[in-house]
């Protein structure tokens, strides 16, 4: 393959970022912006801008599930626009150089493995912790071509409907929209806290980071609601060291800036359900690259797809 | 390597089987026994029954989690026995010839990718259904190396009790064992039902063997109770679909004798919590092998240890 730099897109639900990587992974230069409407024109104009001779292909990490095969998106329910689009037959066609296709959260476990957290570890599971959950997971060095939708299993028979279709999800209950959600209703409820003091009384204005900030300040509320949430997280945990038995498990996403007590909360739950054997080989620590690991991941694709790194 | 046949030992916690098996997967011979106390005299003498010089290696199967590098068995919930032995080690002494280890139901899986069920699919996971609940998982064509203890992932957040120390595992709710349990409850809580004439009203004798046999007479609480266990698989499958998005899941074990009910409620409540996307390409079928896949994909592990089939 000709060419020292590939491009790596990361189209989640919230941005788009677009990244220009060497052969080492090192970005040489990125970019940033909101989802746009106009999905398909942002993204050539984004790889226009990165692209020379010396690119050897564009890589396109993107939030939802795509039958690798075609290229087809089966359901992105994040970014809904894109369901039944083959990015990669459109991307393609404009470039005319190799293109190759993941799911987001699977190219962030590629970019912690090949220059990240996951560098020293054959075998680990990424779980991306932020609005929703995803994953992606390394198997004796290289990306496992599967869903990964860790934050789409069931943990609770019976509990909250899921935007996926189901109940009882993960998603439902670790993510960063559960906690505010749930927050919201305590707070409607009536719940004394620090929280109702934000955003000029709005509640329905409420984020992630605010439940974090006041949680720092002793709110008993938003302690609470964190490590409840922490709690749910340590049994998707659990189950993934039970079915995966990985040496570590990479954190990464907005809600691992809560570490001392959502993230805390959810390896005590995970030492208390997973197998004792598995649990004492695992390390769980947080991602290394950030929101850069979806770019970079992206853009190992174009050198590493499902080799070993 | 040199032989054209292997032994393959399975280690249940309920019988010790053994095989000689050729390169292409024929049985020529095989014994069953209860599993003994003293299982290393038994797996000594048995498998010295089948050696010859033309036996390559030996395949051991056993229940519970182990080590792969040292060959320690980590934990072994249906064979405490076994717990902190190496019987790698125990039988390379004895007889000098390569041996292999692996878990009971990995095993399995290799045996139903070599010459069963799984044999078209480069990517399955198989479940065993018996009185506990085990899994292994084929990836590209090969035994994936991990725990893949899929009836030890919880699914009740406040679930029941588990044998593993946790609660609200798959096997609590979805097991011969857990369906045996909750039927005896259900009778001494004065319910009616046909199952009170067996074994001499002696319900505390019941198998889960008769709950299959009596629901076929439309009995309406063994019908119930296979239902209840059947959904609580389907929650176990779906997480599974969602995770590993696999070709097929296949389905092993004596509870797969009561198809129509329990794996048919099961195949539904997956279907109504997997991604559709992937819930349409996955297929849900019997294993070929039955009992012998044990036997037959540990004898794999001497021709085909993770490697390619």
């Amino acid at each position: 393959m000709s060419g020292n730099l590939a491009i790596g897109i990361d189209l989640g639900g919230t941005n788009l970022r677009a990244a220009l990587v060497t052969r080492d992974g090192t970005v040489i230069k990125k970019k940033k912006e909101p989802t746009p409407e106009r999905i398909l024109d942002s993204l050539f104009a984004l790889s226009e801008s990165f692209f020379s001779e010396d690119v050897a292909g564009i890589g396109l990490g993107v939030a939802g599930l795509i039958d690798r095969k075609s290229g087809i998106m089966i359901n992105s329910p994040n970014i809904p626009v894109l369901n039944g689009i083959n990015l990669l037959n459109e991307v393609q066609a404009k470039f005319n150089i190799p293109v190759f296709i993941e799911n987001d959260a699977n190219a962030a476990a590629l970019g912690e493995k090949w220059i990240g957290a996951g560098r020293e570890f054959s075998d680990f599971v990424l779980f991306t912790l932020g609005t929703g959950i995803g994953g992606g997971i390394i198997k004796d060095n290289r990306l496992l071509s599967v869903a990964a939708e860790v934050g789409h299993m069931t943990i609770h028979t019976n509990g909250q409907k899921c935007f996926c279709g189901n109940s009882g999800c993960l998603e439902t209950c670790a993510s960063a929209r559960a906690m505010v959600s749930k927050v919201i209703s305590a707070l409607e409820e009536g719940r004394e806290s620090m929280l109702r003091q934000l955003h000029e009384g709005n509640i329905y204005k409420l984020t992630a980071e605010d439940i974090f900030r006041i949680s720092f300040e002793g709110d008993s509320l938003a302690r609470e609601m964190l490590k409840d949430a922490g709690r749910c997280l340590g049994i998707g945990i659990a189950n993934i060291i039970n079915i995966l038995s990985p040496q570590a498990i990479v954190l990464a996403g907005g809600l691992t800036g809560a570490w001392d007590i959502y993230i805390r909360e959810a390896i005590k739950e995970a030492s208390k359900r997973a197998f004792q054997g598995l649990f004492e080989r695992v390390k769980i620590i947080p991602s290394l690259l950030g929101d850069d690991a979806g770019v970079i991941g992206s853009a190992g694709l174009v050198f590493h797809r499902f080799e070993e790194i």
